[in-house]
């Protein structure tokens, strides 16, 4: 019922994980008081140098794992607590009140170790355990915790599998990983925020290297259909064929029934406030772009050879919202509430009628998979998604991963 | 004496100018109070509503120019109090203790109304003045203010005019403007960390983009001999010839006394204890790097197709620095003290005799210009090297402005 | 249903109110761009320097008036959005989230104009209008717009009108300051924690010297009878008689039904779980203290000239609490569940069923007046109390005060 | 050359040490991750509960004693480093760079056991190590650590021995713990502001508790000798007699030669200065205070029964010292630069020539102390003196502790 993208600009501190920000703090208190330099070679003469520094190592290796065992058992208290109703409770919580549900165990112990073992992170005497540290660590134990079950799993199409506003290119690493995840029996789906309602081509055109890879690897009938994309947010169901094009699923036999009754007058009062505020923000700031209207969806797209600064595309999205949220609390919107999400996508903004939360939640029903069977894997830290119904991973095709719980 | 590369990782918050974030403060003030959003049209049956709703721009564009002018007020008393040998005592320094010289005044007020004519920032009513804005208003006040007496200009080279480790291509938009800048009596320099030392055709392929434009254009020699390039930060030097080929010139011809008197002893007494640290680090850490000697700079590269962490990299800089520093203060080490500058390259780390803030200022006294005559352009923020020796700012050739002040 | 204690004491920062740092940033930028040194007056010969300070002094007054006049149109505009039901909405609410009922509009501005009568805070040119100003002047405001139409003021007892654990005493200024509210007739209640069932004498020798005041000051029975004392929280009510000594009010007059079915059962489940855990910090902690336990409250008292640590104090509240939520969630607790408050009295640990929210609000059904009609004067910052129910002013007998908003 | 009172009202954040919230940081990792709340009593059948409740409790006390270990070896390595006069490499430095000289090695384990013994610090579960903890931790460490080789202890007056403005009265628990101190051979002397020129009078009454205590225990000549008082910051020392009566010393006997050529006129000039600011500020603010200058002294002070507001007589201190500094530093000011020390004494305002920082060197060269054999117990957190001249104490006579490193 309401949009996703809550940033109070005026307010806002730096954007931080406030559960990695506290993790990061725990391992601060071994760093800062075990990590020390070692003396310079010059300064002793003991043969035994080389073991000592070894078991130092050791030593911080010991103390990381110690630290994070006992993040695990916060974890684990938490799970326990949420299983009675009562999360609010746990000590987790009271320490990072942001903290939501956790659909797995998570193995942070084991992951820091492969972390370890590649990057060396104890070894470092100046350069304590750092955010992008503990994101990988976070998104590896995810993954240990949560690959006997999955069912399903789902990307973000732009910024994750491809660049914003690009196809999939065949060349991609990605293509073999995306196949062998097939292979290995589990549904995968690209849920997108591009909405050409009904449209397999254009689909089959942004994911053309994909599935030319399909074809490729000769992929089986069965195979191919574990393979999904759903557009426009949770609008546009398509499922991928034998003859590795996609076919459009209708409506009916997936969208649970209190989607099915949203009205096309409901969408087009929501879609005519999004217009109308678009419009002034594009007057009031000269902005030279023009307005787009689908029939999910309205955003303003700028002309060609343009750039729009993020500041102008924040001020279109929070002004939308603002007026949106608004119109639906009035007494003449309330009856036209349906969910949205008002997002700038990088060059253009765009409001759409439901939200990934939603298309996510709709392929759990169709093809059967919990939470805890669902791993989403994001360019953007969509926390209510991530956190709310499913494992979740954020990775980004060029190789950064991006914020994740 | 000391290196550039101080950051202390277990403490510090995240980076911010404490300049520009005094600013932002200072404009959040009429933003929160004035800056409202607009009653939706619906709700008002006033004729006169957009003739309020520009007023009401206005209104805002004077609140946040009085501000900036207050501002440039501020720094008009701190320049003067400086003038006076007690720049501690202006109330800037007491409300931004880590402000520095200003060569020139800044006219913010002016460059503001530009910028706004452009983005519309005073039209926002959801995001205010953010770093971004007040950096480019800052980088616009400082052009203004410098061109009518600019003699030299200095870039940054990787990740300012090209990319990192690439060459300059030839079809850069960046070349024409370099050709006009020239075309205006301006010397141009480029000073890099690159160290090829004497070797012009290095240089020369690295530029290669840009020497071509200077072909294509048919410089005529009073021009090109106004084009430098000063590599290894400080270490050598390169004319343009009417060839539009690069000449060496040798050290005694523009090294100050104390410089030319550093002793090839000195350099590689500290270049030795900086590759032993390196090599410890690379053994702690088990780097799949190699360590490179030349003759003033030792770094070290990853093998082919490798990338080294950020944290990998920046734990090698910290550290070098740390032992490079107890080495200079202690007895056997005060006798070498020559300055250097320990960084992280982005893929590589380097320790290099020398830095660019000496860089600049040979050129200056070779070139006879002042700091207030000099502008230095660069992708990083190198707050020594900006705020005492010159005016600054900060271009990306990826139309990205990238920190200043 | 929960206690008012909420601390976590391992996240929260620094206690401010978030609602006067906002006023107090927002008065910042005047402060520092105008309330700038004069030049000492050796350093100017002009005659008129004494008008242009004294019409920079009103130009700051005039630049202070002007942003306090903007809060308060954003308080109206939050009252508005209150009144809709859309409070969520306010640019106030998106500006300090934690803001929360204003009963009255607040003049800020008159108030301001007041404060800077007596106390020349646009006089100042180093020290910035303080957290204590702001909170003056939101003290003020309050006064100011709801004295016309008040009806009911409450007071704390310890702490705000007599000293920790100790009587009134007669000759405080304060008892001819009551007699006056009494006078202009207001309905005044001394609302305390302190439980002595239905012990009227317990209550008379507390307030011995107000009493003894109205005596001497001949009240008639008239306005003795709008005097109230109400004890252990919300559990004991007394009226001033014409004789000047307190009369008991049996429950059954003034308690609403809900409260009146609060069974003895269910007190003592709920005295008895804190009783345990109170116990257990004594053990825990080898406090040298003793168990009280009373018919609608349990506590723990320090043997005779034994101070306990605020820390010690602390851990038992924040352990009460911790326990006692957890049974009241709990399968066994939950038929229990009453309202409680569990806190530390300086000296000593109480948990007390009820707490003076439901007090006050009492009070206001029996005595017919709204929260618009009512001011509750406390020593300590009881954030539920004072913002859900009623205006609220902070006010302490030793003429400090102590926090408010 | 400058005065101690450096505030920066519009910069500062709240007022805290941060090397106490470095160790509280370090604390708050086993806090966060140990003390966890038992279950309830209910909850388990196990017998052995209550031991395992005590090894749990043992365990936090061995992880608070670890990381304090930790932390005197980091205070060993700082005092290291500091006497090769390369402490700014510390790693403590590094962690905390505002910290300083530590005198003697700090005892925190132990100093924590012997805290925990009494207030049981690692049986809390909700409270962790908090500020004063750790200030108290520190005092009793420092002193464990100076006892062995004290030789003076030094004072302030007001708010540590006595109340503001008040006598020494002669009930004082103090009086006894003072004469301890004397008979212990230590040399014992009260440092105040108080300026009474030469007058052992003024003296004698504000210590009338002590010095009848003194004579009540018929305390010996050689013990009575060993008591001083220096009053105005560091001008006037007096030494107490067998007759226990206080006799004024000549500054000849004791005063270094730069401090006697301090010269009238250039006390003048510097108190002149002081003066015409203090009236400015009693103009501009309208204060009904009135102007007291005396012999190396000028102050205002507020006419009866009036009470200035902090935020008011620290408007005067930071005025009055800018324009002091200004004075100092501008031509005809400097060769008349004196020390001087402005500050808010609750509730007037002084400024003195001279401060407690040369006040306690006197004394330790008059005496025959270093600072390594130096203690000095203050009210406030008087940095500079507690931190580069002597080992420091911070202990109020109200048995509340506040504020030392």
């Amino acid at each position: 019922m309401t949009s996703m993208y809550t940033i109070n600009y005026a307010l806002r501190a730096h954007k931080r994980d406030p559960f990695i920000e506290f993790i990061k703090g725990m391992l601060m208190t071994p760093f800062v008081l075990h990590a020390k330099p070692i003396p310079p070679k010059g300064a002793s003469t003991d043969k035994d140098d080389i073991n000592v520094e070894e078991n130092l190592m050791d030593a911080n290796v010991s103390r990381y794992c110690d630290i994070l065992t006992s993040i695990e058992e916060l974890i684990n208290e938490h799970r326990r607590k949420e299983s009675k109703g009562v999360a609010e409770q746990s000590r987790l919580k009271r320490l990072v009140p942001s903290v939501s549900t956790f659909h797995t165990e998570l193995p942070l112990r084991k992951s820091f170790l492969l972390a370890n073992a590649k990057h060396s992170i104890a070894a470092r005497r100046f350069v304590p355990p750092s955010f992008n540290d503990i994101r990988r660590i976070l998104n590896t134990a995810q993954i240990i915790a949560i690959a006997p079950k999955l069912k399903l799993i789902t990307f973000d199409g732009d910024m994750t599998l491809y660049d914003d506003g690009k196809d999939f290119e065949q060349d991609s690493a990605l293509v073999n990983l995306l196949v062998k995840l097939l292979e290995f029996d589990l549904n995968v789906c690209v849920v997108t925020a591009a909405g050409y309602p009904g449209d397999a081509q254009r689909y089959e055109q942004r994911l053309s290297g994909l599935l030319k890879g399909f074809e490729s690897a000769r992929l089986p009938k069965k195979i191919c259909e574990r393979f999904y994309v759903l557009g426009g947010e949770c609008n546009y169901l398509f499922q991928c064929q034998e003859n590795y094009h996609l076919k459009y699923i209708p409506e009916s036999e997936y969208q649970p029934e209190d989607m099915l009754s949203w009205s096309e007058h409901q969408i087009n009062a929501i879609l005519d406030v999004a217009q109308e505020t678009l419009k002034r923000c594009i007057d009031d700031m000269k902005l030279p772009c023009t307005i787009l209207r689908k029939s999910k969806a309205v955003g303003i797209v700028p002309q060609p050879n343009v750039r729009i600064f993020r500041e102008q595309l924040d001020e279109c999205v929070l002004s939308t919202q603002h007026y949106l949220v608004s119109y639906l609390k009035s007494p003449s919107g309330k009856q036209h509430s349906l969910p949205f999400c008002a997002f700038n996508g990088g060059h253009d903004v765009w409001v759409d009628i439901g939200n990934k939360l939603i298309g996510v939640q709709i392929l759990q029903n169709f093809l059967g998979a919990t939470p805890a069977e669902t791993l989403h894997v994001g360019d953007q830290y969509t926390k209510t998604l991530a956190r709310s119904i499913s494992g979740s991973l954020e990775y980004c095709g060029q190789g950064r991963y991006c914020g994740q719980s």
